[in-house]
């Protein structure tokens, strides 16, 4: 899993400085923090009403759906404030008293 | 990053059958799933007002935070459901082309 | 105030029979709850946002807007449940020991 | 219910100036503007969580509750920000073309 929100941190990056059209991530870093934090809310409230009708139906094809968007966008949130993925989970490893792992700066740096 | 949320859904997974005042996570489960959505909810509240506040200060420590207690909350939801943090990752590596992961359990079967 | 709320009461009231394009409440009705609590969750979000910016740059236009227009998602959100305006109100005059109203189902009967 | 409203935005302003605690208004005030945004984002949870809930036990007590208390915590955010219930109001009758309300304070002048 690592290696996947690493990439997805480095796509991330790599959409800075793109043109708005280009793809999604560039058109919400376009449109600034406040729409990508929108986002996040809606997302957000997209999972609970997901959670409710999947503790119902049994089926959790959504939840699992909104939870991805909801994690996606909270990402996007944190690269257009310049952070990385590594930084949320190393602070969930931090608190599970797991070892953390390097950023990707300076991995690539050694 | 992979382990460090492979081990969450361990703990998450682990913490099921445990007495409610045992850890934070049991007295979650016991609390019942409205429960858990409020705390997602929060969480999202406090994510977006931190990066409003990181934006003005410059300071990040507090977003990536409250990122991490949304997630981290997001995982209880899906782990009360009975899905675990490999299938928010399976979600996020099909939408950008990249090779997911097999779940945990049927890794360890090998 | 009151008869503001309790027109815009009848007006929601009104629309529950209408066509799904025959106005905004009406798609949003034919919708179904889900969609319009996801309003109510997005409207909260932009009146935080709004907030915050309103704290900063002391104009109160945007946060007055995304208020009434929560309002306005969780009274559609009560009128597909079957509730009227007057039930928040004699909520909140219960709460701080003020003489509520009667529904006005039952002020029209007199 | 207008008269609902107004006395509450009149309760509102004058806890102000009072100690934090000396009501649960007060130490609002006194934790700050993101503490009462919140609040607002919690509430919002409850009362989608409610209407969930509402809408599988049709017993709408709960969802009327925690809408009155969204209202109340997004009119203690806009009391900080120095605004009165009046300007919601005007706001949805704004929109719906019907005729406002006088905010109190000029109301009182005559």
């Amino acid at each position: 899993m690592s290696d996947i929100l690493q990439q997805l941190g480095d796509i991330l990056e790599e959409r800075k400085g793109a043109e708005a059209d280009s793809s999604y991530v560039a058109s919400l870093y376009h449109k600034g923090l406040n729409k990508i934090l929108e986002k996040v809310g809606e997302e957000a409230t997209e999972t609970i009403l997901a959670a409710k009708d999947a503790e119902t139906s049994g089926d959790n094809k959504e939840v699992i759906y909104e939870t991805a968007d909801l994690w996606f966008h909270s990402l996007v949130a944190l690269a257009k404030l310049g952070e990385r993925p590594e930084a949320v989970i190393n602070e969930l490893a931090r608190r599970f008293n797991m070892s953390g792992l390097e950023e990707k700066a300076s991995r690539t740096k050694k």
